[in-house]
């Protein structure tokens, strides 16, 4: 089916992600995915191009484009030429910039956010603990009050970006005796003295993103790092699940659906026993399923980006659509492999590397089974 | 998620619905489920308040909505209360009804409309056929030119208000040659001489519809009884399947949701080892997907009504909200069925019907099977 | 594969139990249905051929076969006729029998076992309670002392065979306070003044089984009526459980692999397109999967059989086999009644009456939830 | 269920394979995965213990085990280790080197199969090509004859052990005309002018397998080279067949259940909500439907490995096995991966290693869709 939530000034907008994505990005994927990071200079062009700053208020640097639909526009892009590209910039700048854009001080917002829209400061979120998994009740980290300052001990895991960004919101625990209401969100720089990084993560998939552990050891943070509230730390992440979670759902489906059009270009020209594999009517079946399936999810997730673009998404319905899309996508591209033969087997082939990039999907963000178990909830259960 | 598509005339009119259904056929569903039928009353009824003539002008007694909208919300509410008033309501009003308005003379729209509006003229349509099951290019129903009319002979069956029908829009081959090309529709009246009909068919669902075989012994038809053009039927079943399809898919996501909605209260209820059922996490996490998936179906089912309401709706993308919402249907009434313990294999919960009456949306009008092929060759396969 | 674990005696018992069958059953299975009850007449004849006193010592009339494998075979022919004539015998012979074999005195197996033999004592089992399903620890039905007897008061329901029995063993509470450790079984006559029971259930299938509720009311026992040890009644129940699933598991494969046969039959048949509806690809490579999941599944019940003649099944290998094969026999029923089109929606073909007859293996005789509960606990999670 | 099928002698050779695994080749599993390949001394190891020649005759050297259950266990052992162990041995000296034993002459297995036995003659086996996949009508290598030898051109891909190899049975037309009966099976020594070999391909999963892409240009071979008979080739490959593909369903399964293994120890360890993993209700059913899965599998492929044993299997009874384990096994170990969480996405856990692993196994030996087609075939459809 058509879609119908996007309008010319969407469509031009996407056009100009393509143009860079094309010029700047595809001639070099196969260098990133063996740095295993992105390079600065794609951070600085893509900063340039405006496409760090959508969530960002002009003052600063960005483009402050106060429509959802560009946001989602530009992750259909990114997901289309890989989901590392799709996660590191939506990390960047469709989950830490709110962050830094709503909760923070004008003189804050001075520090951090031109650097953010221009690339120059890459940002990552500190959440995730070796031991706690998306359970911030037991968070580990702590900030102890010290002079007029903290102290930060702790680390964080599985963090994107996390090996080359230059401001990373961590949240630590400043009240411990309050639980999940004793949280606070810390700009730490990653130049502070006592922060450290372990290696770049040997992941599944995901190749040209770069994850790391990362660890602070007595670094000092003072209160005009704090962003929020002291002690509401909590609320301030609840607050941005919506987007956090529409972020992926967008990302998954688009991700598949771009693998899912070129496999249906592929088995349209392989043959085998004579006749092209796409025409086996067990294939034409199951082909003609993932296409309903991707149809039918697209019109969930329009109608998400629709209402969150309206202020109307709410967490649980993005929760929907966060674990439903990592379904789909994990389905869809297990399909394409396999129609793909041996060659879904090697990396050198898009398909291959989609499969594994994927996996993560229906792990991160808030596992699916926290998804469910919020949906649960939400039914009364 | 909040559904966008009804305005305040699409509630007001599901209000009026909702007030006939409780007031005038709640009470008596056990005697429609052991008489196999729906009385005569019911259509007099329903064609007083105007529910069977939404797509008919209103020179003939309709009430010409000119919004599909409307058939959509009539279509919800009647599968809230069951599935066969759904499909005997739908043959009648959203899918003959479009044939005899359509395809007809001005002097057929007279014989005929008056009738079907108010309920006198019970419909149904003709078109499969014992040996053929979905395929029209094997139909052995013939009309043989004799004199300046048409001898009819040969058999139909699974005709949903079979039983009960006055007026059946018959399938016939005219031009044995031509194929698909050589098929004409006709009006028969069922008085007509040389029409009759087998039992009630005894189905595993749906036990309020009559459902029968018919056979056409040597029965005369005229030129004035021709739906549409002669040897040209074939393609005025083609453009209605949109309709046909969507109205399945409508049918089926209701009736699911509806049933879901009344586990849902059920789990909340009902106590093992001490807990509400749908306290365990293991139905818990199993009641966030389904209704993850009746929403994300919705969601998809919802831009068709849009679509169509528009007169932009495919056969192909009615084609996957048809199978697919079969699918959904069924294996969320499983799984409410499971949730119901013993009870969900009693007749009399109404969960147990459900289950039943729900199996045969994955086989008629036009099987899955056949869905998958069409949307195969669509994408070229 | 070549099944293995029987040899010429058993196969020379299958035989027998075919010829009774097809002499004395097949032609009044319909009866049967509309009766919802086998007649008492097909207690007698099948006692006659020894068939209901597998497990009953020669000297109280029963032909003691000492090997499970024969149970096995019984259970298997059973089922290819239908799956409620496997219930009702299951219960009666393979459930029951072993209660009163192995737990009582012999002034009990003088009074009871000649007439289970013969059927003339038609047996049933009653544990289930309206408001409990499988939580034996919620039991409220209570045996409270009185003189030197019982008065026994409660309801029992979904009890097969529960309509005509003439013996119920019934697991009722006896000391309260004791929880699980506090339930006695009687065995309890069904002419005993109290006793009553509520009409025919109406089940979605196994139509030709008689389910009932049964009523206690200030119904007086005595001690001579206790079956087995006073208050042990849930360690005797569980010593049952590997029996009992395995003839469950047993039942619903030979079930589902019967009908499978037969669809096997009618897709070469059946054409549609000019082709018979197995050859399209779509369906060869489900029907291809379809008999691996039952010939995979063939080996495992199998080895569960080979283990219980030997005496080491356990309960928890037992609780994989039950749910497992319910699981299995409803995908395969589904399944064909899909390769059957709408005949598979009518009553008078056999497919359809055994989706219906299925559903209930995931729900009964510890629900499908239950055995993953008690597996995922033998697992030490 | 106690798997009943191996005695004594079988587990002391399960207890050596161990040992040796344990001593020779888990320290070095990390290298093997950087240098995508074995090393030579592991063949020489493997070679000087055994484990090599169990399908070889003492007199070259092997250890004429004549009880396909070594093999078994052997396969067994190295897929607890890892996947692409199993699959190096099982090309070597469960694949290749029956070909070498039975279709040979003398002079051949005097040249061939005591390098074989000890390793120092490495084999694998080239059948599929880069055009043609699973279809061997499609073979375009050809061998053509020139003076008393053959000219050998063509290529291989997805070659297990290709980049090592010193010996590569491969298929070549020899009577273009004869199709499927113009094939011949030649013993192409890796050393012959006009061999080369492509990079090691970059695969998915199987880190530690050298897989790669064979030239052949202009290679000549000699009539003493062809192994079996002239033209027969497509007949030699077809009596392997069940040992090829209960080899792969051997290895699927052990590879799946020992990571669903060290999972359950995993989800008892790990902690989330302050309790163990593997607590939550979910996961614990979940992991009781894998048990269950893996148990009935099992009983399924021990089933065949006793008729294999007997000279009895089929190769559709194989084919059997081959589809279904590789479903089970990727299935198991996706749910797997997600029990781990984020863990589950990092190759440093050996069940992110499997996960990717398994992917091919319904891909290679005949894929998936290849099996269901012979299967459906041998059905009548």
């Amino acid at each position: 089916m058509k879609r119908s939530i996007y309008d010319e000034d969407h469509e031009a907008f996407r056009a100009s992600v393509r143009e860079f994505l094309e010029r700047s990005v595809l001639p070099h994927v196969e260098q990133h995915a063996r740095d295993k990071a992105l390079p600065r200079e794609f951070w600085l062009e893509a900063g340039k191009q405006g496409f760090l700053g959508l969530e960002i208020p002009e003052e600063y640097g960005g483009v402050a484009a106060g429509d959802y639909r560009f946001n989602a526009v530009l992750l259909e892009e990114l997901n289309k030429v890989n989901a590392a590209l799709g996660s590191c910039v939506g990390i960047h700048a469709d989950i830490v910039a709110p962050y830094l854009v709503e909760l923070t001080t004008p003189a804050q917002r001075e520090r951090w956010l031109p650097g953010v829209a221009s690339g120059e400061i890459l940002a990552a979120i500190g959440m995730t603990e070796p031991s706690g998994g998306s359970d911030l009740a037991a968070l580990k980290t702590t900030a102890v009050r010290d002079g007029d300052g903290w102290v930060l001990n702790g680390s964080k895991t599985f963090i994107t970006n996390g090996y080359s960004a230059d401001l990373v919101v961590v949240a630590a625990r400043t009240s411990p005796e309050k639980k999940a209401r004793g949280i606070t969100l810390f700009g730490v720089e990653t130049k502070a003295e006592g922060f450290s990084r372990g290696r770049k993560l040997d992941k599944v998939g995901q190749d040209e993103s770069d994850t790391a552990e990362l660890f602070f050891e007595n670094l000092r943070v003072s209160d005009d790092d704090i962003v929020g509230e002291l002690d509401n730390g909590f609320i301030h992440m609840m607050q941005n699940l919506p987007q956090e979670r529409l972020g992926c759902a967008i990302s998954n489906l688009a991700h598949a659906k771009q693998i899912l059009l070129e496999t249906l270009d592929y088995v349209k020209e392989r043959k085998a026993f004579g006749a092209p594999v796409g025409s086996f009517q067990h294939n034409k079946f199951l082909l003609a399923e993932l296409v309903t399936q991707v149809d039918v999810t697209q019109a969930y997730v329009d109608e998400c980006v629709v209402a969150h673009a309206a202020g109307e998404l709410t967490p649980i319905d993005a929760a929907k659509a966060k674990w439903w899309t990592s379904q789909v996508q994990n389905e869809v591209l297990d399909h394409c492999v396999q129609l793909h033969g041996g060659y879904g087997f090697m990396n050198e082939y898009r398909v291959a590397r989609a499969w594994r990039d994927a996996r993560v999907s229906k792990i991160w963000a808030g596992s699916n089974e926290i998804m469910k178990e919020l949906i649960g909830r939400d039914l009364g259960l």
